[in-house]
Protein backbone atom coordinates (compact mmCIF):
# COMPACT_ATOMS: atom_id res chain seq x y z
CA UNK A 1 0.00 0.00 0.00
CA UNK A 2 1.60 3.04 -1.05
CA UNK A 3 0.94 5.98 1.24
CA UNK A 4 2.94 7.82 4.25
CA UNK A 5 1.92 8.29 7.68
CA UNK A 6 3.67 10.74 9.53
CA UNK A 7 4.68 9.39 13.19
CA UNK A 8 2.69 12.07 14.95
CA UNK A 9 -0.46 10.99 12.86
CA UNK A 10 0.17 7.45 13.10
CA UNK A 11 0.16 7.61 17.29
CA UNK A 12 -2.79 10.44 17.20
CA UNK A 13 -4.75 7.35 15.20
CA UNK A 14 -3.56 4.50 17.11
CA UNK A 15 -4.75 6.48 20.49
CA UNK A 16 -7.94 7.79 18.60
CA UNK A 17 -8.75 4.27 17.77
CA UNK A 18 -10.29 3.56 21.67
CA UNK A 19 -12.70 6.27 22.69
CA UNK A 20 -16.45 5.84 23.40
CA UNK A 21 -18.05 2.68 22.41
CA UNK A 22 -14.80 1.53 21.65
CA UNK A 23 -13.03 1.52 24.52
CA UNK A 24 -16.01 0.36 26.72
CA UNK A 25 -15.84 -2.62 24.90
CA UNK A 26 -11.99 -2.62 25.73
CA UNK A 27 -10.53 -2.60 21.91
CA UNK A 28 -7.39 -1.05 21.43
CA UNK A 29 -5.01 -0.65 18.21
CA UNK A 30 -1.70 -2.14 18.33
CA UNK A 31 -0.35 -1.53 15.16
CA UNK A 32 -1.43 1.49 12.43
CA UNK A 33 0.62 1.81 9.30
CA UNK A 34 -0.52 3.40 5.53
CA UNK A 35 -3.83 1.74 4.80
CA UNK A 36 -3.49 -1.02 7.67
CA UNK A 37 -4.53 -1.51 11.32
CA UNK A 38 -4.27 -4.53 13.78
CA UNK A 39 -6.65 -4.53 16.38
CA UNK A 40 -7.20 -6.66 20.20
CA UNK A 41 -9.35 -7.68 22.73
CA UNK A 42 -8.76 -9.07 26.02
CA UNK A 43 -11.86 -11.24 26.03
CA UNK A 44 -13.64 -10.52 29.78
CA UNK A 45 -16.94 -12.28 30.53
CA UNK A 46 -19.48 -9.78 29.24
CA UNK A 47 -18.00 -10.16 25.68
CA UNK A 48 -19.86 -14.05 25.83
CA UNK A 49 -23.14 -15.17 24.99
CA UNK A 50 -24.88 -18.26 27.00
CA UNK A 51 -22.79 -20.46 25.46
CA UNK A 52 -19.77 -19.05 25.98
CA UNK A 53 -19.11 -18.17 22.60
CA UNK A 54 -18.18 -14.43 22.03
CA UNK A 55 -20.67 -12.72 20.68
CA UNK A 56 -20.65 -11.65 16.95
CA UNK A 57 -21.73 -8.14 17.96
CA UNK A 58 -18.54 -7.93 19.46
CA UNK A 59 -16.60 -8.95 15.90
CA UNK A 60 -18.82 -6.51 14.27
CA UNK A 61 -17.37 -3.83 16.68
CA UNK A 62 -13.54 -4.73 15.98
CA UNK A 63 -13.94 -5.44 12.34
CA UNK A 64 -15.95 -2.44 11.42
CA UNK A 65 -13.77 -0.10 13.85
CA UNK A 66 -10.63 -1.56 12.42
CA UNK A 67 -11.34 -0.82 9.11
CA UNK A 68 -12.75 2.79 9.71
CA UNK A 69 -9.15 3.34 10.91
CA UNK A 70 -7.60 1.81 8.31
CA UNK A 71 -9.01 3.60 6.17
CA UNK A 72 -8.46 6.98 8.27
CA UNK A 73 -4.78 6.20 7.86
CA UNK A 74 -5.76 7.36 4.20
CA UNK A 75 -7.62 10.32 3.94
CA UNK A 76 -6.67 14.35 4.82
CA UNK A 77 -6.74 15.22 8.27
CA UNK A 78 -9.92 17.31 7.84
CA UNK A 79 -12.27 14.10 6.48
CA UNK A 80 -13.86 12.08 8.20
CA UNK A 81 -14.79 8.28 8.07
CA UNK A 82 -18.15 7.05 8.36
CA UNK A 83 -18.93 3.33 7.41
CA UNK A 84 -21.41 2.84 4.46
CA UNK A 85 -22.12 -0.61 4.96
CA UNK A 86 -20.32 -4.00 6.02
CA UNK A 87 -21.10 -7.73 5.25
CA UNK A 88 -19.25 -10.14 7.96
CA UNK A 89 -18.77 -14.06 7.42
CA UNK A 90 -18.66 -15.91 10.51
CA UNK A 91 -16.65 -19.06 9.88
CA UNK A 92 -16.30 -21.05 13.00
CA UNK A 93 -17.35 -19.99 16.53
CA UNK A 94 -14.56 -18.00 18.87
CA UNK A 95 -14.30 -18.90 22.28
CA UNK A 96 -10.74 -17.89 22.94
CA UNK A 97 -8.87 -15.51 25.69
CA UNK A 98 -8.19 -12.80 23.31
CA UNK A 99 -9.55 -11.76 19.19
CA UNK A 100 -7.39 -10.20 16.91
CA UNK A 101 -8.30 -8.31 13.51
CA UNK A 102 -6.26 -7.38 11.02
CA UNK A 103 -7.69 -4.35 8.40
CA UNK A 104 -6.71 -3.46 5.27
CA UNK A 105 -7.74 -1.03 2.65
CA UNK A 106 -8.37 -2.53 -0.89
CA UNK A 107 -9.22 0.66 -2.94
CA UNK A 108 -8.85 3.76 -1.27
CA UNK A 109 -10.73 5.96 -3.45
CA UNK A 110 -10.77 9.77 -2.80
CA UNK A 111 -15.01 9.21 -1.46
CA UNK A 112 -15.07 5.44 -1.28
CA UNK A 113 -12.46 3.52 0.45
CA UNK A 114 -13.31 -0.40 0.40
CA UNK A 115 -11.79 -2.45 2.99
CA UNK A 116 -11.24 -5.81 4.37
CA UNK A 117 -11.28 -6.96 7.77
CA UNK A 118 -10.25 -10.43 9.30
CA UNK A 119 -11.20 -11.25 12.74
CA UNK A 120 -8.64 -14.41 14.37
CA UNK A 121 -9.30 -16.26 17.56
CA UNK A 122 -6.56 -16.90 19.31
CA UNK A 123 -6.47 -20.23 21.26
CA UNK A 124 -3.64 -21.95 23.22
CA UNK A 125 -3.10 -24.07 20.19
CA UNK A 126 -2.53 -20.95 17.85
CA UNK A 127 -4.67 -18.55 16.12
CA UNK A 128 -7.21 -19.28 13.86
CA UNK A 129 -9.53 -17.16 11.20
CA UNK A 130 -12.87 -16.65 12.44
CA UNK A 131 -14.69 -13.74 10.90
CA UNK A 132 -14.14 -12.21 7.46
CA UNK A 133 -15.65 -8.65 6.68
CA UNK A 134 -16.28 -6.61 3.58
CA UNK A 135 -16.36 -2.60 4.18
CA UNK A 136 -17.76 0.15 2.48
CA UNK A 137 -16.43 3.39 3.78
CA UNK A 138 -17.24 6.82 2.72
CA UNK A 139 -14.61 9.49 3.42
CA UNK A 140 -16.04 12.97 4.40
CA UNK A 141 -15.16 16.30 4.43
CA UNK A 142 -16.26 17.57 8.03
CA UNK A 143 -17.48 20.61 7.28
CA UNK A 144 -20.39 17.92 5.18
CA UNK A 145 -20.86 15.64 8.17
CA UNK A 146 -23.80 17.54 9.60
CA UNK A 147 -25.59 17.40 6.19
CA UNK A 148 -25.73 13.68 6.01
CA UNK A 149 -28.31 13.40 9.43
CA UNK B 1 -45.75 -15.09 9.42
CA UNK B 2 -47.26 -18.20 10.26
CA UNK B 3 -46.25 -20.51 13.35
CA UNK B 4 -47.27 -20.60 17.20
CA UNK B 5 -45.87 -19.94 20.11
CA UNK B 6 -46.59 -20.51 23.77
CA UNK B 7 -46.72 -17.68 26.51
CA UNK B 8 -43.82 -19.75 28.27
CA UNK B 9 -41.44 -20.51 25.19
CA UNK B 10 -42.41 -16.39 24.78
CA UNK B 11 -41.38 -15.39 27.79
CA UNK B 12 -38.33 -17.58 27.61
CA UNK B 13 -37.14 -16.34 24.58
CA UNK B 14 -38.27 -12.45 25.69
CA UNK B 15 -35.58 -12.98 29.09
CA UNK B 16 -33.60 -14.79 27.57
CA UNK B 17 -32.38 -12.04 25.18
CA UNK B 18 -30.69 -10.32 27.47
CA UNK B 19 -27.45 -11.94 28.69
CA UNK B 20 -23.95 -11.45 28.61
CA UNK B 21 -22.84 -8.89 25.65
CA UNK B 22 -26.13 -8.18 25.06
CA UNK B 23 -27.06 -7.40 28.55
CA UNK B 24 -23.61 -5.35 28.75
CA UNK B 25 -24.46 -3.49 26.03
CA UNK B 26 -28.09 -2.16 27.69
CA UNK B 27 -29.82 -3.87 24.75
CA UNK B 28 -34.12 -5.25 25.98
CA UNK B 29 -36.52 -7.61 23.99
CA UNK B 30 -40.00 -5.43 23.96
CA UNK B 31 -42.02 -7.19 21.78
CA UNK B 32 -41.58 -11.30 20.95
CA UNK B 33 -43.65 -13.17 17.99
CA UNK B 34 -43.59 -16.10 15.81
CA UNK B 35 -40.62 -14.93 13.30
CA UNK B 36 -40.79 -11.20 14.92
CA UNK B 37 -38.37 -10.00 17.39
CA UNK B 38 -38.37 -5.48 18.27
CA UNK B 39 -35.90 -5.04 20.58
CA UNK B 40 -34.59 -1.74 21.95
CA UNK B 41 -31.83 0.22 23.81
CA UNK B 42 -31.23 3.26 25.82
CA UNK B 43 -28.56 5.00 24.28
CA UNK B 44 -25.85 6.16 27.00
CA UNK B 45 -22.51 7.75 26.79
CA UNK B 46 -20.84 4.76 26.19
CA UNK B 47 -22.55 3.86 23.18
CA UNK B 48 -21.62 6.79 21.07
CA UNK B 49 -18.26 7.34 19.14
CA UNK B 50 -16.22 11.09 19.76
CA UNK B 51 -18.19 13.13 17.45
CA UNK B 52 -21.96 12.02 19.18
CA UNK B 53 -23.07 9.38 16.61
CA UNK B 54 -24.24 6.14 18.15
CA UNK B 55 -21.39 3.34 17.27
CA UNK B 56 -21.84 0.92 14.32
CA UNK B 57 -21.22 -1.70 16.36
CA UNK B 58 -23.63 -1.22 18.85
CA UNK B 59 -26.22 -1.05 16.27
CA UNK B 60 -24.96 -4.27 14.30
CA UNK B 61 -25.34 -6.37 17.97
CA UNK B 62 -28.69 -5.04 18.00
CA UNK B 63 -29.60 -5.83 14.22
CA UNK B 64 -27.82 -9.54 14.52
CA UNK B 65 -29.16 -10.43 18.04
CA UNK B 66 -32.64 -9.17 16.82
CA UNK B 67 -32.78 -11.34 14.21
CA UNK B 68 -31.35 -14.54 15.86
CA UNK B 69 -33.96 -14.56 18.12
CA UNK B 70 -36.47 -13.49 16.05
CA UNK B 71 -35.14 -17.13 14.21
CA UNK B 72 -34.98 -18.60 17.59
CA UNK B 73 -38.89 -18.43 17.68
CA UNK B 74 -38.95 -20.82 14.58
CA UNK B 75 -37.15 -23.75 15.70
CA UNK B 76 -37.65 -26.73 17.92
CA UNK B 77 -36.28 -26.12 21.48
CA UNK B 78 -33.48 -28.45 21.40
CA UNK B 79 -31.83 -26.31 18.61
CA UNK B 80 -29.94 -23.07 18.38
CA UNK B 81 -29.01 -20.14 16.00
CA UNK B 82 -25.90 -19.26 14.84
CA UNK B 83 -24.90 -16.40 12.52
CA UNK B 84 -23.73 -17.74 9.47
CA UNK B 85 -23.29 -13.80 7.88
CA UNK B 86 -24.97 -10.49 7.77
CA UNK B 87 -24.83 -7.67 6.09
CA UNK B 88 -25.57 -3.97 7.16
CA UNK B 89 -26.64 -0.49 4.96
CA UNK B 90 -25.92 2.97 7.14
CA UNK B 91 -28.56 4.61 5.55
CA UNK B 92 -27.56 7.69 7.95
CA UNK B 93 -26.21 8.58 11.45
CA UNK B 94 -27.99 7.73 14.70
CA UNK B 95 -27.80 10.07 17.45
CA UNK B 96 -31.18 10.22 19.29
CA UNK B 97 -31.94 9.08 22.92
CA UNK B 98 -33.43 5.71 21.85
CA UNK B 99 -33.10 2.80 19.18
CA UNK B 100 -35.58 0.14 18.31
CA UNK B 101 -34.84 -3.13 16.30
CA UNK B 102 -37.56 -5.01 14.27
CA UNK B 103 -36.49 -8.19 12.96
CA UNK B 104 -38.32 -10.71 11.18
CA UNK B 105 -37.67 -14.01 9.31
CA UNK B 106 -38.47 -13.73 6.09
CA UNK B 107 -37.39 -17.53 4.94
CA UNK B 108 -37.74 -20.45 7.64
CA UNK B 109 -36.15 -22.83 6.47
CA UNK B 110 -35.09 -26.16 8.45
CA UNK B 111 -31.32 -25.65 8.49
CA UNK B 112 -31.73 -22.48 7.21
CA UNK B 113 -33.29 -19.12 8.01
CA UNK B 114 -32.95 -15.79 6.60
CA UNK B 115 -33.93 -12.67 8.31
CA UNK B 116 -34.39 -8.73 7.88
CA UNK B 117 -33.56 -6.26 10.70
CA UNK B 118 -34.50 -2.62 10.36
CA UNK B 119 -32.77 -0.26 13.26
CA UNK B 120 -35.19 2.79 13.95
CA UNK B 121 -33.32 6.03 15.47
CA UNK B 122 -35.80 7.53 18.10
CA UNK B 123 -35.59 11.38 17.63
CA UNK B 124 -37.80 14.06 19.30
CA UNK B 125 -39.66 14.89 15.59
CA UNK B 126 -40.17 11.21 15.18
CA UNK B 127 -38.25 7.41 14.46
CA UNK B 128 -36.33 7.47 11.34
CA UNK B 129 -34.72 4.18 9.79
CA UNK B 130 -31.13 4.52 10.13
CA UNK B 131 -29.94 0.54 9.20
CA UNK B 132 -31.23 -2.29 7.26
CA UNK B 133 -29.66 -5.53 7.64
CA UNK B 134 -29.81 -8.75 5.95
CA UNK B 135 -29.11 -11.90 7.70
CA UNK B 136 -28.56 -15.54 7.54
CA UNK B 137 -28.47 -17.72 10.67
CA UNK B 138 -28.43 -21.49 10.85
CA UNK B 139 -30.44 -23.91 13.26
CA UNK B 140 -28.18 -26.36 14.73
CA UNK B 141 -29.27 -29.40 16.85
CA UNK B 142 -27.59 -28.44 20.75
CA UNK B 143 -25.66 -32.25 20.09
CA UNK B 144 -24.03 -30.71 16.72
CA UNK B 145 -22.87 -27.57 18.09
CA UNK B 146 -19.68 -28.50 19.35
CA UNK B 147 -18.63 -30.08 16.29
CA UNK B 148 -18.44 -26.65 14.32
CA UNK B 149 -15.70 -25.62 16.89
CA UNK C 1 -41.16 8.35 -2.34
CA UNK C 2 -40.86 12.15 -3.54
CA UNK C 3 -39.92 13.30 -6.37
CA UNK C 4 -41.37 13.91 -9.81
CA UNK C 5 -39.95 12.68 -13.53
CA UNK C 6 -41.13 14.08 -16.58
CA UNK C 7 -43.03 11.90 -19.27
CA UNK C 8 -40.02 12.15 -21.11
CA UNK C 9 -37.34 11.07 -18.86
CA UNK C 10 -39.48 8.31 -17.74
CA UNK C 11 -39.49 6.88 -21.28
CA UNK C 12 -36.12 7.46 -21.77
CA UNK C 13 -35.10 5.25 -18.70
CA UNK C 14 -37.51 2.63 -19.55
CA UNK C 15 -36.35 1.78 -23.21
CA UNK C 16 -32.42 2.68 -21.82
CA UNK C 17 -32.76 -0.04 -19.63
CA UNK C 18 -32.62 -2.68 -22.17
CA UNK C 19 -29.27 -2.34 -24.13
CA UNK C 20 -26.02 -4.24 -24.05
CA UNK C 21 -25.85 -7.25 -21.47
CA UNK C 22 -29.12 -6.90 -20.04
CA UNK C 23 -30.75 -6.76 -23.76
CA UNK C 24 -28.42 -9.91 -24.30
CA UNK C 25 -30.16 -11.36 -21.46
CA UNK C 26 -33.75 -10.15 -22.46
CA UNK C 27 -34.58 -8.07 -19.39
CA UNK C 28 -37.24 -5.15 -19.71
CA UNK C 29 -38.05 -2.67 -17.56
CA UNK C 30 -42.59 -2.42 -17.24
CA UNK C 31 -42.91 0.09 -14.82
CA UNK C 32 -40.82 2.92 -13.72
CA UNK C 33 -41.52 6.04 -11.03
CA UNK C 34 -40.04 8.28 -9.06
CA UNK C 35 -37.32 5.71 -7.03
CA UNK C 36 -39.32 2.74 -8.27
CA UNK C 37 -38.44 0.57 -11.40
CA UNK C 38 -40.13 -3.27 -11.92
CA UNK C 39 -38.46 -5.07 -14.87
CA UNK C 40 -39.23 -8.81 -16.03
CA UNK C 41 -37.99 -11.56 -17.87
CA UNK C 42 -39.40 -14.39 -19.55
CA UNK C 43 -37.28 -17.58 -19.29
CA UNK C 44 -35.64 -19.15 -21.82
CA UNK C 45 -33.72 -22.62 -22.05
CA UNK C 46 -30.23 -20.47 -21.63
CA UNK C 47 -31.12 -18.91 -18.57
CA UNK C 48 -31.57 -22.33 -16.63
CA UNK C 49 -28.30 -24.36 -15.40
CA UNK C 50 -28.02 -27.73 -15.85
CA UNK C 51 -30.45 -28.76 -12.64
CA UNK C 52 -33.26 -26.28 -14.78
CA UNK C 53 -33.11 -24.02 -11.72
CA UNK C 54 -32.99 -20.17 -12.94
CA UNK C 55 -29.55 -19.03 -12.63
CA UNK C 56 -28.22 -16.99 -9.54
CA UNK C 57 -26.38 -14.58 -11.92
CA UNK C 58 -29.55 -14.15 -14.57
CA UNK C 59 -31.05 -12.86 -11.02
CA UNK C 60 -28.31 -11.05 -9.86
CA UNK C 61 -28.02 -9.18 -13.12
CA UNK C 62 -32.19 -8.09 -12.61
CA UNK C 63 -31.43 -7.33 -9.31
CA UNK C 64 -28.20 -5.07 -9.96
CA UNK C 65 -29.88 -3.79 -13.19
CA UNK C 66 -33.32 -3.05 -11.47
CA UNK C 67 -31.84 -0.96 -8.79
CA UNK C 68 -29.48 1.00 -10.84
CA UNK C 69 -32.25 2.33 -12.94
CA UNK C 70 -34.41 3.20 -9.63
CA UNK C 71 -31.65 5.12 -8.75
CA UNK C 72 -31.27 6.69 -12.42
CA UNK C 73 -34.40 7.80 -11.93
CA UNK C 74 -33.44 10.35 -8.37
CA UNK C 75 -30.08 11.88 -10.20
CA UNK C 76 -29.94 14.76 -12.32
CA UNK C 77 -29.55 14.01 -15.93
CA UNK C 78 -26.10 14.38 -16.34
CA UNK C 79 -24.83 12.37 -13.59
CA UNK C 80 -24.65 7.98 -13.89
CA UNK C 81 -25.21 5.39 -11.74
CA UNK C 82 -22.43 3.27 -10.66
CA UNK C 83 -22.72 -0.16 -8.99
CA UNK C 84 -20.68 0.06 -5.58
CA UNK C 85 -21.74 -3.14 -4.09
CA UNK C 86 -24.55 -5.61 -3.64
CA UNK C 87 -25.47 -8.49 -1.50
CA UNK C 88 -28.22 -10.93 -2.36
CA UNK C 89 -30.19 -13.55 -0.57
CA UNK C 90 -31.54 -16.80 -2.06
CA UNK C 91 -34.13 -17.97 -0.38
CA UNK C 92 -35.51 -20.72 -2.66
CA UNK C 93 -34.83 -22.11 -6.03
CA UNK C 94 -36.46 -19.81 -8.81
CA UNK C 95 -37.86 -22.32 -11.77
CA UNK C 96 -40.48 -20.79 -13.14
CA UNK C 97 -41.52 -19.07 -16.67
CA UNK C 98 -41.11 -15.54 -15.89
CA UNK C 99 -39.38 -13.59 -13.01
CA UNK C 100 -40.22 -10.06 -12.08
CA UNK C 101 -37.71 -7.58 -9.80
CA UNK C 102 -39.36 -5.04 -8.01
CA UNK C 103 -36.42 -2.25 -7.07
CA UNK C 104 -36.60 1.03 -4.92
CA UNK C 105 -34.54 3.68 -3.90
CA UNK C 106 -34.81 3.41 0.56
CA UNK C 107 -31.80 6.55 0.68
CA UNK C 108 -31.71 8.69 -2.02
CA UNK C 109 -28.19 10.21 -0.97
CA UNK C 110 -26.94 13.12 -2.97
CA UNK C 111 -24.00 10.70 -3.87
CA UNK C 112 -24.99 7.37 -2.33
CA UNK C 113 -28.03 5.94 -2.87
CA UNK C 114 -29.23 2.69 -0.79
CA UNK C 115 -31.47 0.32 -2.84
CA UNK C 116 -33.62 -2.79 -2.50
CA UNK C 117 -34.26 -5.56 -5.04
CA UNK C 118 -36.70 -8.21 -4.61
CA UNK C 119 -37.10 -11.05 -7.09
CA UNK C 120 -40.14 -13.08 -7.98
CA UNK C 121 -40.54 -16.69 -9.20
CA UNK C 122 -43.97 -16.64 -11.43
CA UNK C 123 -45.16 -19.93 -11.04
CA UNK C 124 -48.65 -21.50 -12.19
CA UNK C 125 -49.59 -21.07 -8.48
CA UNK C 126 -48.61 -17.53 -8.02
CA UNK C 127 -45.66 -15.49 -7.40
CA UNK C 128 -42.87 -16.00 -5.22
CA UNK C 129 -40.33 -14.13 -3.28
CA UNK C 130 -36.99 -15.82 -4.34
CA UNK C 131 -34.43 -13.04 -3.78
CA UNK C 132 -33.82 -10.07 -1.43
CA UNK C 133 -30.92 -7.71 -2.60
CA UNK C 134 -29.41 -4.75 -0.68
CA UNK C 135 -27.66 -2.52 -2.97
CA UNK C 136 -24.97 0.77 -2.97
CA UNK C 137 -24.86 3.05 -5.76
CA UNK C 138 -22.82 5.99 -6.29
CA UNK C 139 -24.27 9.05 -8.59
CA UNK C 140 -21.17 9.82 -10.64
CA UNK C 141 -21.34 13.92 -12.40
CA UNK C 142 -20.20 12.15 -16.50
CA UNK C 143 -17.61 14.49 -16.21
CA UNK C 144 -15.88 12.50 -13.09
CA UNK C 145 -16.61 8.84 -14.96
CA UNK C 146 -13.32 8.24 -16.12
CA UNK C 147 -11.23 9.48 -13.22
CA UNK C 148 -12.47 6.24 -11.26
CA UNK C 149 -11.45 3.56 -14.07
CA UNK D 1 -6.59 -26.50 1.11
CA UNK D 2 -6.15 -29.79 1.82
CA UNK D 3 -8.25 -32.55 0.17
CA UNK D 4 -8.06 -34.54 -2.81
CA UNK D 5 -9.73 -34.52 -6.72
CA UNK D 6 -9.28 -37.39 -9.14
CA UNK D 7 -8.08 -36.55 -12.30
CA UNK D 8 -11.52 -37.90 -13.45
CA UNK D 9 -13.25 -35.62 -11.12
CA UNK D 10 -10.99 -32.74 -11.89
CA UNK D 11 -12.09 -33.08 -15.69
CA UNK D 12 -15.61 -33.91 -14.92
CA UNK D 13 -16.23 -30.51 -13.03
CA UNK D 14 -14.11 -28.11 -15.16
CA UNK D 15 -16.22 -29.58 -18.12
CA UNK D 16 -19.38 -29.32 -16.41
CA UNK D 17 -18.56 -25.60 -15.47
CA UNK D 18 -19.79 -24.91 -19.16
CA UNK D 19 -23.64 -25.12 -19.34
CA UNK D 20 -26.94 -23.69 -19.27
CA UNK D 21 -26.78 -19.78 -18.95
CA UNK D 22 -23.25 -19.67 -18.01
CA UNK D 23 -22.38 -21.32 -21.34
CA UNK D 24 -24.67 -18.85 -22.73
CA UNK D 25 -22.20 -15.92 -21.66
CA UNK D 26 -19.03 -17.84 -22.87
CA UNK D 27 -17.37 -18.53 -19.36
CA UNK D 28 -14.75 -21.34 -19.32
CA UNK D 29 -13.05 -22.46 -16.19
CA UNK D 30 -9.28 -23.16 -16.98
CA UNK D 31 -8.37 -24.44 -13.68
CA UNK D 32 -9.35 -26.99 -11.09
CA UNK D 33 -7.81 -27.34 -7.65
CA UNK D 34 -9.29 -29.11 -4.16
CA UNK D 35 -10.75 -26.07 -3.15
CA UNK D 36 -9.97 -23.70 -5.87
CA UNK D 37 -11.04 -23.07 -9.42
CA UNK D 38 -10.08 -20.56 -12.14
CA UNK D 39 -12.25 -19.29 -14.65
CA UNK D 40 -12.36 -16.50 -17.38
CA UNK D 41 -14.75 -15.14 -20.26
CA UNK D 42 -13.25 -13.39 -23.21
CA UNK D 43 -15.41 -10.17 -23.70
CA UNK D 44 -17.88 -9.97 -26.31
CA UNK D 45 -19.62 -6.41 -27.08
CA UNK D 46 -22.90 -8.19 -25.08
CA UNK D 47 -20.98 -8.02 -22.17
CA UNK D 48 -21.00 -4.32 -21.98
CA UNK D 49 -22.96 -1.53 -21.10
CA UNK D 50 -24.11 1.38 -23.17
CA UNK D 51 -20.82 3.08 -21.95
CA UNK D 52 -18.35 0.36 -22.59
CA UNK D 53 -18.08 -0.95 -18.99
CA UNK D 54 -18.50 -4.77 -18.32
CA UNK D 55 -21.91 -4.99 -16.87
CA UNK D 56 -21.98 -6.20 -13.21
CA UNK D 57 -23.93 -8.68 -13.53
CA UNK D 58 -21.74 -10.85 -16.09
CA UNK D 59 -18.94 -10.29 -12.85
CA UNK D 60 -21.44 -11.26 -10.72
CA UNK D 61 -22.62 -14.21 -12.80
CA UNK D 62 -18.82 -15.11 -13.21
CA UNK D 63 -18.28 -14.79 -9.59
CA UNK D 64 -20.87 -16.72 -7.96
CA UNK D 65 -20.29 -19.51 -10.93
CA UNK D 66 -16.60 -20.10 -10.05
CA UNK D 67 -17.35 -19.99 -6.14
CA UNK D 68 -20.09 -22.48 -6.61
CA UNK D 69 -17.46 -24.69 -8.32
CA UNK D 70 -15.14 -24.37 -5.99
CA UNK D 71 -17.07 -25.83 -2.97
CA UNK D 72 -17.74 -28.34 -5.65
CA UNK D 73 -14.78 -30.28 -5.67
CA UNK D 74 -14.75 -30.51 -2.01
CA UNK D 75 -18.30 -32.34 -1.48
CA UNK D 76 -19.14 -36.16 -2.22
CA UNK D 77 -20.31 -36.47 -5.50
CA UNK D 78 -23.97 -37.30 -4.66
CA UNK D 79 -24.17 -33.43 -3.37
CA UNK D 80 -24.99 -30.56 -5.01
CA UNK D 81 -24.57 -26.53 -4.45
CA UNK D 82 -26.72 -23.95 -4.26
CA UNK D 83 -25.61 -20.37 -3.54
CA UNK D 84 -27.60 -18.89 -0.14
CA UNK D 85 -25.91 -15.45 -0.17
CA UNK D 86 -23.03 -13.57 -1.91
CA UNK D 87 -21.82 -9.81 -1.52
CA UNK D 88 -19.97 -8.38 -4.01
CA UNK D 89 -17.41 -5.17 -4.15
CA UNK D 90 -17.06 -3.48 -7.47
CA UNK D 91 -13.97 -1.82 -7.03
CA UNK D 92 -13.22 -0.58 -10.38
CA UNK D 93 -15.08 -0.02 -13.61
CA UNK D 94 -13.94 -3.20 -16.15
CA UNK D 95 -13.17 -2.58 -19.62
CA UNK D 96 -10.69 -5.14 -20.85
CA UNK D 97 -10.63 -7.81 -23.44
CA UNK D 98 -10.99 -10.66 -21.07
CA UNK D 99 -12.15 -11.23 -17.26
CA UNK D 100 -10.39 -13.63 -14.84
CA UNK D 101 -11.84 -15.15 -11.59
CA UNK D 102 -10.43 -17.05 -9.01
CA UNK D 103 -12.51 -18.44 -6.24
CA UNK D 104 -11.14 -20.21 -3.20
CA UNK D 105 -13.23 -22.10 -0.71
CA UNK D 106 -11.97 -20.17 2.80
CA UNK D 107 -14.29 -22.33 5.07
CA UNK D 108 -15.35 -25.96 4.14
CA UNK D 109 -18.10 -26.95 6.40
CA UNK D 110 -19.91 -30.03 5.70
CA UNK D 111 -23.21 -28.33 5.35
CA UNK D 112 -22.33 -24.65 4.68
CA UNK D 113 -19.05 -23.77 2.54
CA UNK D 114 -17.63 -19.80 2.60
CA UNK D 115 -15.82 -19.19 -0.57
CA UNK D 116 -14.35 -16.03 -2.07
CA UNK D 117 -14.05 -14.48 -4.91
CA UNK D 118 -11.59 -12.18 -7.01
CA UNK D 119 -12.11 -11.06 -10.96
CA UNK D 120 -9.64 -9.35 -12.16
CA UNK D 121 -9.94 -7.11 -15.50
CA UNK D 122 -6.72 -8.28 -18.09
CA UNK D 123 -5.95 -4.95 -19.64
CA UNK D 124 -3.13 -4.43 -22.08
CA UNK D 125 -0.92 -3.14 -18.94
CA UNK D 126 -1.80 -6.04 -16.88
CA UNK D 127 -4.72 -7.73 -14.80
CA UNK D 128 -5.93 -5.42 -11.99
CA UNK D 129 -8.25 -6.41 -9.41
CA UNK D 130 -12.00 -5.18 -10.28
CA UNK D 131 -14.43 -6.97 -8.08
CA UNK D 132 -14.24 -8.74 -4.37
CA UNK D 133 -16.63 -11.38 -3.13
CA UNK D 134 -17.67 -13.36 -0.67
CA UNK D 135 -20.24 -16.17 -0.86
CA UNK D 136 -22.09 -18.64 1.69
CA UNK D 137 -22.75 -22.19 -0.72
CA UNK D 138 -25.19 -25.32 0.80
CA UNK D 139 -23.91 -28.47 0.13
CA UNK D 140 -27.34 -30.03 -0.41
CA UNK D 141 -27.94 -34.25 -0.87
CA UNK D 142 -29.65 -34.36 -4.43
CA UNK D 143 -32.23 -36.46 -2.34
CA UNK D 144 -33.10 -33.51 -0.48
CA UNK D 145 -32.82 -31.12 -3.66
CA UNK D 146 -36.44 -31.37 -4.30
CA UNK D 147 -37.89 -30.25 -0.75
CA UNK D 148 -35.90 -26.97 -0.92
CA UNK D 149 -38.56 -25.61 -3.86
Amino acid sequence: MKGKLSEERRQHIQQDYSRGFVAFCGLEAVRVEPGFLEAGVRIREEHRQQDGFIHAGLMATLADHSAGYAAYTMIPENHRILTIEFKMNFLRPAYGETLVCRAKVIKPGRRILTCESEVYDQRPEGEILVVKNLTTMASVPESELKKNV
